[in-house]
C-alpha cells in the first residue's frame, strides 16, 4: 500500500465541523463522503450536535473514543489550532484542512499556518491545504471534498493548485464522459504539496495518467527527482499558468506562490520527462488518449480516409507537428492496389473514396496496421451517402484490439450524423475528434511521452579534473575585500583558471610600460581593455584596442583608452588596462548562468559574440542534468551554433571535445559555488583544435 | 443586385437529371430544392419522366418553354456537352455542374471539361463546378445541392473546395446550432472560382463573414484585388491546405530555399487583409464571433473573473497573443476598491472572488466597460455555491448591448451546471468558450481584423527614375547569346547600373596583368573572385581573395585563385577573374526575390553574409506590395537587421535611405522583367553613407 493511504482509502473519518444545517460546508463534505459510497465509518465532530444526518455525533476528534486515520476539517481558521491538537490526540494520521484564511490573507494568516504546521510536526500527521477544496478517489470510493457531484470511474488523476479549476472541470467532465481516479486540491501546500501526490498517484493502481495544473513548483530538486521516475512509468501532464509576466503578477497576489523564472520550469519539466501543455483543453485531450492508448513505438503515422481535402489538412497537420508520414512497405502499397477503387490514393494518405463502405475501411486499416513502417493510425470519416459510421466505429475498435501496440485515433468530421459512431469509439477507447489538427497533436503528445520513456539509462557521469575550489574561494575573497560583486577580467581569469576552463589569461597593467612589458612576456598580438568595475560593455565607451603587435602599439593603445575613457566617463573608477593574448579564429558561442530559486543554476548555450541577445539562437539546461557528454551534447545540438560548428559552407569542423569540456566545467562550477548568481562567457572561440574564453562576466552574491 | 444573382436568387431553376427514383442524386437535389422552401419556378428534366414528385417533367431544357434562369445539371459527364448546350439555347444563365469524370480524373476528362467550358462562353452561361456538391442560401431560401440537411439562418458564408469538407461542415454545423447565409462548393473551378464567390459575397447584404477552405487560388493578382477591397468591409478567414506538400525543391538561391510555395500564399493573404487560419476550429471560432460582435477600437483586454487560477491561465493566453492587458484609469480602479470586498483584486484581471453573485458580475463589468482603456472584456465565471450562471448570463446580454463598440466574450468553464447560461450567451451574441484559452484567440483573430481594416489609404507611390531598360535587356542578350542563365558577376553589375541599384563594380580579368591594371584603375583595395558559370558558392572552392592593396598581391591571388580551382575543379569552364573595389564597413543585409506562380514575385528582406539561411531573420513581401516608402520600411521594420541598422550597441545608424531606393529598385526591376526567376543582392552592405551590393546572383528564364 501506498505511503498516502491514509488519505486515499482511509479506514475511518472524522468531519470535524460537520452541521446540522444542510448548507454549511461541513456538512457538505460529510454528505458527499455518504453519497460517494464510502464503505469505512464516519463520525461528524461537533460540540452542539448529537446526531447528523442519522450518524451519532462527537464533541471533539480525541473523545470519539477508537481510531480514526482521516480527518476533514471544516472550522473558522483561528479554531483550526485546537482541533488539530485534539485529532492528534486522537492519533488521526492524515488532515484535509478545507478551512480558508490562513497564508492566502496575509502575514497574520501565515503565522496560523505555520503553527498549524508544527502542530501536525508534533504530532506526526500530514496535511492536505489548508484552504482546499478537499480530495476524491473514485475506486475506494470516497468523496472528501465539498465540491458538487462525483466524478466517474475512471484512471486518471488531476492534481489542482486552483480549487475553482478543480470545479469547473468537475462539472465539465460530467458532460464528456471522461472517469477519473482521483482529484486532488492543494491549497495553499502548507504540508503534502504536488509531488507528494505525483510520487503517490504514481504509485496509485488505478492511476494510469497523472495531470496537474501549478501555478509554482515546492521544491525544485525534489520535483525533478520524483518526476524523473514517476514519469518513466505514467506519463505527467502539467499546465503551469503564471507563464506570462502578467500573469506571474497575478500568481504571487492569487496565493502568495513565488513565481521561479519560466525558463527554468519549461527546462526543469523537459528534464524530467514531463509533458508541459499550454492549454487546458489539451490537458484533457491528452488524458483521454493516454487512458485508453498504449504509447506507439515510433512517430510514423498512417492516414486512412474516405475524403481528399480534410486528408490534406490532417497531411499539413501531420508534417507541422513532429511526427512522420508513414512510407509504406511495398507489400501494402501493392495490396492496397489490388484490392482498392482505381482511384483511390494507395499511397498516405490512403484515401478509399466518398463511397467507401465499412469493408473498405476495414481492408485498408488492417492492412496499414499490419505494415511494419507505421507505428500508429489516423481514421477520417466524413459524412456521405454511402458512409457507414457506427459499422465502421465497429470495425476501427476490432482492429484496434487486433493491434494492441499501435494507437488508432479516429476523426469523425461532422455532428448529427456521425454522433452514435464517435460516442461508441469513444466508449471502446478510441480517441474520437471532430477536427484533424487536435488528433494530431494528441497523437503527438503520446508519442512525445513514449520518446521520453524509452530513452536509456543514464550514462557514467563525467568526471571533473583538477578543479582548484581555493583558488576560486581565493579571487572571491579579493573581490569581496574590494567590496564588489562583480569580478574584473583578470579576476574571473583566475576563476577559469582555477576550474580548467580554458581562457586567453588576462592580466592587470597600470601604466604604458607595464601593458609594453606584460605583452612581451605573454607574446604578440595582443588585445588591451579597460578595467573599472563600473564600465560592463567595454567597447561601448571605446575602451579595446586590438590587434596589436609591438612595444609602441601598445602603449600608444593604452593612452588612447585611458584618453577615451576619461572623456567619456570621467568619474569612474579605473584599475588600469587588462592585456590579454589575441587567439586564433573559431566559431564565437555563448556559455551563461543565472540561477532560479527553484530549480538552481540554468546553463545557457549558443551562438556568442556582440549579436547574441538580437540573434537569440540559445538552449537551456539546468547545471544539475549536465552530467554526462551526451546531456551537453545535445544541449549542442539544439542550436543554429551546432551547424556553424560542424563546420558550415567549406569551413573546418570546430573542436566539439574542447567544447564539451568547457561547458562541462562551467555547470560543475555553478553548482559548486552557490555564490555566484550570474556568468557570461561570451564569446568562448571553439578553434579547430582547442577553445579559449574571450570574454568572462561574474557576479557574485553580497556577503552580509 | 449583384452579379451572380441568377445562381443564388434564380427566378427559375433546371434540374437536369430529375428522377423518379429516390435515391439518385438529381432526384435527391430537386427534393432538396423543394425543401428549402424555394419559391420560384421548379423544372425537372428528363427525357425518361413525364411528371416527378408531383411536378411537370421536361425532355430538355430548351423545351421548357419558358425562361429559365438557373440549371442543376446531374448528368454523366459524357452528356454533359449537350445538356449544357440545350441549356445555353434555353437562355439559362447559370449552371451548377454536379457530375463528375472532368479534369479529377486525367487528361481525357480535362478535355471535357474545356469543352464544357467553351460551350459556357459560347452561350455567354456561368458555370459553378463541374464536380461539386452545389450551393445554398438560406435568405432566398434555396438548397441546390445533393448534401444532407438545410443550416440554419445566419450570416456566414462558406466557400470550399472540398465537397467532402462542405458536407461534414454542414453537418457538424446543426449540432452547434451555427448559422450560415451560404455554403458554395467550388468543385473544379473550371469557370466561376473562389475570387468571383468572394466577391459576390462580399457585396451579399446577408452575409457578414466570409470562410474559405482551398488548396490553391485561381489568380493571384486578382484575388489580391479582390480581397484587399473586399476584406476592409468584411472579415475573409481562409484555411489553406497543402501547406506542407510543397516540395521544398532544390532551390539554387538563397531566397528560393527561404521561400517555399506556401510563402507566397501567407504574404499574399497578409497583404490583402486576409485572416490566414491553421485549424479548422478557428474558422468556425472566428466566423462565430464575427458574426454577432463588433470589431474593437484596439487591443486592451480587461478580465472579469470570480476565480484566481483560471484568471491566471487566462491573463497567460492574452499576454502569449498580440493582445494586451488594459490598465485601468484611476476612476475605475477607485470605484472596484470602493464597492468590491477588501480582497477581491481591483486591477486586471478583476477578480470578484468565489462568492461573487450576479450584482458583483454586474458591477465590475459595467466599471471595466465605461473605462477608456478597455476596448473589450472576458467574463470568466466558474461554478461555486453562490454562483449564478443565468441570471449573470442575461447581465453579461444587457450589458453587451449597453456597449455596442466593445467586444464581450464569456468564458463558462464547467459543464452542466453552466450550460443553459451558455446556451443563453451563444443565443443572445455573446461568444461563449469553456476554455479560456480559446475565447483569447478568437478575440485576438477579430481584433487583428480590425486593425488591418483600419489602415489607411496608400500613400503616393514612390517614383523610380533613370532606369535603363534597355541596358537590361543588352546584358540578358549576352547571357542568352552564351547559353547561359546565370548571370555573371559582371553581367548582373551591368543589371544594377541600368536600375540604379547601387553596387561595387565589377570588371573580368583574363590575366594576372589584367587584373592588376584593372585594379590600379578603379582603385586599391581590391577582391578578386573566380568567374565560372559552374561555380555558386565562390569562396567554397578558394575562388576568392580580399583585401589585396597593390599590383604584386594581385598577380599572387589571381595566380593562387586559379591553381586551386583547377585542382577542385579541373573540368569547370573559366571566364577568368573578378576584380571588383573594397567598399566600406556596414550592416550586411539580404535582397532577393524569388518568383511565384500565382503571386508573381516576392521579395526577402533580411540578414545577410553567409548565415543567412542558418538565421533566416527574414520577412518577405509580394513585389507588386513594395511601391510607398511606408511598404518597404514596414518590411525592414519586421525584422532583427532593422535593429542593427538602426545601430546597436553603439555603432552609428545606417543610411535607411539608400537601404529603402535598394529594395524599391529592386521590386521594379524583377516586376519589369518577368524572365529574371530568382535573383540574391547578399550581402547588401548598408553604409553611414549609401549602401553597396557586393554579389548579385540573377537567373534569367531561359529562352526557346
Amino acid at each position: 500500500m501506498g505511503a498516502l493511504d491514509f488519505l486515499f482509502h482511509p479506514k475511518q473519518i472524522a468531519v470535524i465541523g460537520a452541521s446540522g444545517s444542510p448548507r454549511k460546508i461541513g456538512r457538505v463534505i460529510l454528505d458527499n463522503i455518504v453519497k460517494s459510497g464510502y464503505r469505512g465509518r464516519i463520525y461528524p465532530v461537533n460540540p452542539q450536535e448529537k446526531e447528523i444526518a442519522g450518524l451519532k455525533c462527537y464533541p471533539a476528534a480525541h473523545q470519539i473514543g477508537t481510531p480514526v486515520e482521516l480527518a476533514v476539517v471544516a472550522v473558522p481558521a483561528d479554531r483550526s489550532l485546537q482541533v488539530a491538537r485534539e485529532c492528534g490526540a486522537a492519533g488521526v494520521k492524515g488532515l484535509i484542512v478545507i478551512s480558508a484564511g490562513f497564508k492566502e490573507v496575509g502575514s497574520e494568516g501565515l503565522k496560523q499556518e505555520r503553527e498549524l504546521l508544527a502542530v501536525c510536526r508534533q504530532y506526526d500527521m500530514r496535511m492536505v491545504g489548508p484552504n482546499c477544496v478537499g480530495l476524491m478517489d473514485t475506486h475506494t470510493p470516497l468523496n472528501a471534498s465539498f465540491a458538487r457531484g462525483f466524478p466517474g470511474q475512471g484512471n486518471i488523476t488531476f492534481i489542482s493548485q486552483s480549487g475553482a479549476m478543480l470545479v469547473s472541470i468537475l462539472d465539465w467532465s460530467f458532460a464528456m464522459g471522461l472517469g477519473f481516479s482521483r482529484f486532488i486540491s492543494l491549497g495553499n501546500k502548507a504540508d503534502l504539496n504536488e509531488i507528494d501526490f505525483i510520487e503517490s498517484s504514481a504509485a496509485d493502481p488505478q492511476t494510469k495518467v497523472i495531470l496537474c495544473y501549478l501555478e509554482d513548483v515546492t521544491d525544485g530538486e525534489r520535483f525533478i527527482r520524483v518526476c524523473t521516475a514517476a514519469g518513466k512509468r505514467k506519463p505527467i501532464i502539467i499546465l503551469k499558468s503564471g507563464t506570462s509576466t502578467a500573469g506571474a503578477q497575478a500568481a504571487s497576489s492569487h496565493t502568495g506562490a513565488l513565481a521561479g523564472s519560466n525558463r527554468a520550469y519549461e527546462t526543469a519539466f523537459r528534464q524530467s520527462g514531463v509533458l508541459q501543455v499550454s492549454q487546458m483543453s489539451e490537458l484533457f485531450d491528452l488524458a483521454g488518449a493516454f487512458a485508453v492508448q498504449p504509447p506507439p513505438a515510433g512517430d510514423r503515422v498512417a492516414i486512412v480516409t474516405n475524403a481528399g481535402g480534410p486528408a490534406i489538412v490532417t497531411t499539413d497537420a501531420v508534417e507541422r507537428s513532429g511526427l512522420k508520414m508513414a512510407r509504406f512497405e511495398r507489400e501494402t502499397i501493392d495490396a492496397l492496389h489490388l484490392n482498392l477503387p482505381p482511384e483511390a490514393n494507395i499511397y498516405n494518405p490512403v484515401d478509399i473514396l466518398g463511397d467507401a463502405g465499412v469493408e473498405r475501411y476495414r481492408f485498408a486499416l488492417e492492412k496499414v496496421l499490419q505494415d511494419q513502417n507505421v507505428d500508429s493510425a489516423l481514421v477520417l470519416l466524413c459524412p456521405a451517402a454511402v458512409t457507414e459510421p457506427e459499422k465502421t466505429a465497429r470495425v476501427i475498435l476490432e482492429l484496434k484490439d487486433a493491434f494492441p501496440r499501435k494507437p488508432v485515433f479516429a476523426v469523425y468530421m461532422g455532428g448529427k450524423s456521425l454522433a452514435r459512431g464517435k460516442e461508441m469509439l469513444t466508449l471502446g477507447g478510441v480517441p474520437t475528434f471532430t477536427f484533424p489538427e487536435t488528433a494530431v497533436k494528441t497523437l503527438e503528445g503520446i508519442v512525445r511521452f513514449s520518446r521520453a520513456a524509452l530513452e536509456t539509462a543514464p550514462l557514467p557521469p563525467l568526471r571533473l579534473e583538477g578543479a582548484d575550489q581555493n583558488a576560486v574561494k581565493a579571487a572571491f575573497y579579493d573581490v569581496l575585500k574590494d567590496r564588489r560583486v562583480v569580478l574584473l577580467g583578470h579576476e574571473s581569469s583566475r576563476v577559469m583558471a582555477a576550474y580548467g576552463i580554458p581562457a586567453s589569461p588576462v592580466r592587470l597593467a597600470s601604466s604604458a610600460e607595464e601593458a609594453a612589458a606584460i605583452s612581451r612576456e605573454i607574446g604578440f598580438p595582443v588585445v588591451l581593455k579597460i578595467s573599472s568595475p563600473r564600465i560592463a560593455h567595454k567597447t561601448d565607451v571605446g575602451g579595446v584596442e586590438i590587434g596589436l603587435h609591438n612595444d609602441r602599439s601598445v602603449e600608444r593603445a593604452y593612452k588612447k583608452i585611458m584618453e577615451r575613457v576619461q572623456r567619456f566617463l570621467p568619474d569612474a573608477p579605473i584599475y588600469g588596462v587588462e592585456v590579454q593574448k589575441m587567439v586564433d579564429e573559431g566559431v564565437e558561442v555563448i556559455i551563461g548562468m543565472s540561477r532560479d530559486l527553484q530549480f538552481g543554476p540554468l546553463v545557457v548555450f549558443g551562438l556568442g559574440g556582440i549579436y547574441v541577445n538580437l540573434i537569440e539562437d540559445v538552449s537551456f539546461r539546468l547545471a544539475s542534468a549536465l552530467t554526462t557528454r551526451k546531456a551537453v551534447e545535445e544541449l549542442i545540438a539544439e542550436t543554429k551554433a551546432y551547424t556553424l560548428l560542424k563546420g558550415y559552407r567549406g569551413k573546418k569542423t570546430a573542436d566539439m571535445e574542447a567544447l564539451i569540456d568547457a561547458i562541462f566545467r562551467t555547470a560543475r562550477l555553478v553548482l559548486d559555488f552557490e555564490e555566484i548568481s550570474e556568468m557570461d562567457i561570451n564569446p568562448l572561440r571553439v578553434h579547430t583544435r582547442g577553445a579559449t574564453a574571450l570574454d568572462v562576466k561574474m557576479t557574485i552574491e553580497r556577503v552580509h
